[in-house]
């Protein structure tokens, strides 16, 4: 059995692990001031090319979003997000347990547009309502699509009229970046979020996130907010180590160009052989459309989300690839395919034939 | 200026003011233990029928929803609700301030459907998501429309089938048990939901609301709820004494009886006059559609809410009457339109005679 | 059975009352923006002497010190406090309830020093404990003491050093303000808290407290956490009015004066009598000291609280005189005091004469 | 410079390490749901001799406490822990944070008593204070103090009798378990609280917790509150092969017993050469006392905790061994302190014998 179901089956790209055992016996202070933290945030900041951003390690998506928004807002503030925004479909409402309302919006192809933030906060004028504060986006969204450059900008423009956060959530934001269709470099992309994180989880740590704190307001006593999340580990060298590996050359992105690479290559095997797609993604999910029959022949050897069902007949099913994916698994699982559909037109024809 | 704005804009019906006054120098315990308090829970229980309840008094609908849906619940519990529900558009996010998500669904005519909290249900499968766990409904609805005695067996059942708790807001039952379209007693009624309140402030009082527990889980320890969130008057006789004369005659019903024939009146002279309505109800709330030139003639003589646009040239309003409202103003209101109406047709044909 | 338990056993002053009882059909505007409480606002900027500040009106003590601390704060902030403060003790956790740690220190009679403030600080250096923001204080304090002129600006100072808020809980703000120990005016006190609200359920209210903020970060959104945590009344005319009334002149002062007044004619009647008090002060709450034997007696005639027991003969008991306090109940207290005292030493002189 | 500061300043122990990096590029089920986490919690389970208990893993103490303290109460409950409680001290807030208020009492040696346990609830009646409903203990404690068997059960029983949960927190509960002072086997240990953690951060591993919970009404949905509180790991194999490595064999219990076994080695070196300690301790923290100019000459060489100015001359320092303090660094350390203390006493008599 071989999983497609996610990017977090196995454990760390080796490189992360080595150096883990290297400095393993190495006496180091904890809670964020060990050194491997500081040199990863200073290759960080060197990266995104600004030497006035905060930087903090936490060990994974949720807690991130949950730690950072409940640190930023007040408690009569609420978050604009699209109705497919992670934290308001899969985070066990997070959010809300901090005390902030989730507003969602139908959203675009998993994307939040500069109208829909306007027309929430003509929907909510005054005290009896929440009041919208922070706008929060992922890239990629939880449908494998990517903001442009240009979306972006519109999005901080409308957030900077009105006065609020704009907040990425980056669990995947490596995808985005070497994605085909991605037209902005870590640095350029870094210049409109007041906060974002880069995911370490699905892009090959142990675990671990990197927030990245811009707007000054936002950045007083966010170590407060960690500790009292339970969010600060006290050997934070295991945080530090791994986003120095991935960041001291460009292993973050090569590991990311991988998954993007099994993606496509997965995309154009299957559409060679007439499979369709829910969305054109250029990231690490796929959503091909398979009929049921296919689908339980695949799960025989295969694990994976069905994701919606698409007609009487067919579903779409997600397939996501990650910096450990076997491109021989990819060849073969295309391949299986093919088959699969050759026996199953066969058996058609054959049937078809008879009658 | 006259206002079917609300129907919280004149003080108390005189025979509480009157109960207040004579009562005043009377020496009381406080803090729900005064002797009115008493007299008004045996009074409740005995209209509904029930010594197994509990009640409590609190100042305000917001109030008694998060008081109550927050001591109910545990941290991962969602609340599931129309979308129309007051507590997800009208409280400030008060439910989520306690730190629960409220699930919302389309809601028919501002009405819950029993197969719309299973299908939430499906949708919230396990931790990944929060759990569903107090279906909230508002009788009558925000839209003036009210539950039939069969709507509310089918939603208790849903809920019983799936161990949920199912809460009802009453900031205005009263309007909704004396609705010719009603067919329940208060008694009846009171036999489907886990907890609901009895709206006092929008019926004639000065404020209060009579929180009504029928779940034995739900019943422990709420007097530390209410103290914790502030909601526990020092001089609570305030609030006794005001349920004793609502509640040891037929005030409250009464009360709510002239709101519900002064809006009947309202409708039938509107409809009279040609306005037909956004939504039929038989409580006090009326949407009729006017012209916006009809609703700017009104506006120089009456106050109420502009609810929606409805097309290019005329949308919906909101008329709500109460208890004070008086008769004499909504036959000059019903007068008023048709004059106005009138006036704009003779000019239209003079125009129209003149081209 | 007459009361000396609280200041809140009687109604309202009749004058508040016979004001409800005069408006009442007229129709006013709710949640705040109704007529009277705009009075309300003016004339207590005026007794003030500062028309920079923002009023709110709200129910009762609790709720304000919740609604307001928990605005003012961030997720990591605490609060400092002296031991016998009513929110560490009395107020069923309610701002812990908002997420916020009440740090506190003994307390000197019921009040805080600001070495005890810098104490707290030096003991709270960094994010592995909560950081102290704001000092929450009494005036009077729990124990019925008072803070000077010179107390309270040297805690104003200790605050402002470090860029702490300074907040007042003032439910007996009037008892305090004409006791004869006081050396501030209204206007003079106001100047030190960043917030501090005068209470009106203990000086004659039905129910109200009137928040002032001075601070101008502190007053952004307020009515958005006033409505958030159920606090923002409908008929907000209802305090509005009251607020009048009690300040229109000078009733809110007259209220207090008698209630001082009624505890001073106790204290000195007895003390006359020979008995010694727990603490001595000037406002409203008296801790006489009496013997077991004698307090029995008095509880077949009066209800009051036993506060502590002094030694194995003898407990401190609670006597609070209000606005509405007979001076005909006083003198009858004293003379039962002098009379049980006189039998039951006749008692013991006739049982020590017959030894 | 060598740290005896606390015992998380090493990575994980090799054995950890390599059980990572063999199972590294195996796929695996993420959120605890992989093949490691099933092992270690059978693991555990056979250790405890209890298949009828819940284990979760969660990465650090802070987490591990606020998760489980928040998921077993209600708003209203309130904790009860000795002043010196690593919850009340050093968490930020983490408790209060979710809304419970935590109860100090004074503590004996960092211990509580089952009377200070009654002594709380007898000053805590009714809804004006909060209700206590959970006791929190550490074992060992923040002194390095132990419970003996008698102790534990004596604390049970007083919860049992007001039906209150006792929770220990046990981030160095393998210390207490190997201390000659111990009298309970883990199994015994277990029977005692109604859920408790088992520290794997300070024993040997990168991190992680392992959660206990016995009692049944607690285990309920506690994977939502995980998730809900960020404290679900994406690839939890990360736990479950470190807590399998730990428990499969004896490793978590030699580890212990190594830190134990430098600190009894470190006491007795510091005891020959004539140091006194604060208290008397027999796991893995030691509070010798020394001179101002001891603790300075120390300092250039080690870092360590200056806990307590003990007199005009001479602070308590705290030092912490583990499973990594090499024997050598503690044979060091005692023989500097040998020889500072020889060469300051030599200088004290050259300058007697001067004068």
């Amino acid at each position: 059995m071989y999983s497609f179901k996610n990017d977090y089956s196995e454990g760390a790209h080796p490189a992360l692990l080595k150096a883990l055992v290297e400095s393993n016996m190495q006496q180091e202070e904890g809670y964020g001031y060990d050194t491997y933290t500081k040199q990863a945030i200073w290759l960080l900041k060197e990266k995104i090319q600004n030497p006035n951003i905060d930087i903090h390690f936490l060990t994974g998506g949720t807690q991130t979003n949950l730690t950072a928004i409940s640190a930023f807002l007040k408690p009569h503030h609420a978050v604009i997000a699209p109705h497919t925004g992670h934290i308001f479909v899969n985070e066990a409402g997070a959010i809300e347990a901090t005390g902030h309302k989730v507003i969602t919006v139908p959203g675009d192809n998993g994307k939040l547009k500069p109208e829909q933030v306007e027309a929430v906060l003509a929907s909510h004028p005054d005290e009896h309502t929440v009041k919208p504060k922070l706008v929060y986006i992922s890239n990629p969204t939880e449908l494998g699509t990517i903001y442009q450059k240009d979306e972006l900008r519109a999005l901080k423009e409308v957030c900077s009229k009105h006065n609020l956060y704009l907040y990425v959530d980056g669990a995947r934001l490596g995808s985005a970046l070497v994605s085909m269709e991605n037209d902005m470099t870590l640095a350029e992309f870094a210049v409109y979020p007041d906060a974002f994180y880069i995911g370490g989880t699905k892009n090959g740590a142990l675990m671990g996130e990197a927030l990245v704190i811009q707007r000054e307001e936002l950045k007083e006593d966010f170590r407060y907010s960690m500790k009292q999340k339970g969010a600060m580990l006290a050997k934070s060298r295991l945080l530090g180590i791994q986003f120095v590996e991935l960041f001291k050359g460009h292993l973050f992105w090569d590991l990311a160009d991988h998954a993007n690479q099994m993606a496509k290559k997965l995309q154009d095997g299957l559409a060679e052989n007439g499979v369709s797609f829910l969305a054109n993604t250029s990231t690490n999910q796929l959503f091909p459309i398979l009929s049921e029959q296919m689908i339980q022949e695949l799960q025989k050897q295969y694990s994976f989300y069905v994701w919606e069902r698409v007609n009487a007949d067919s579903s779409a099913i997600r397939l996501i690839t990650s910096w450990a994916t076997k491109e021989e698994m990819v060849e073969k699982f295309i391949q299986d395919v093919r088959e699969i559909k050759n026996r199953c037109e066969n058996k058609q024809t054959t049937f078809a034939s008879q009658t």
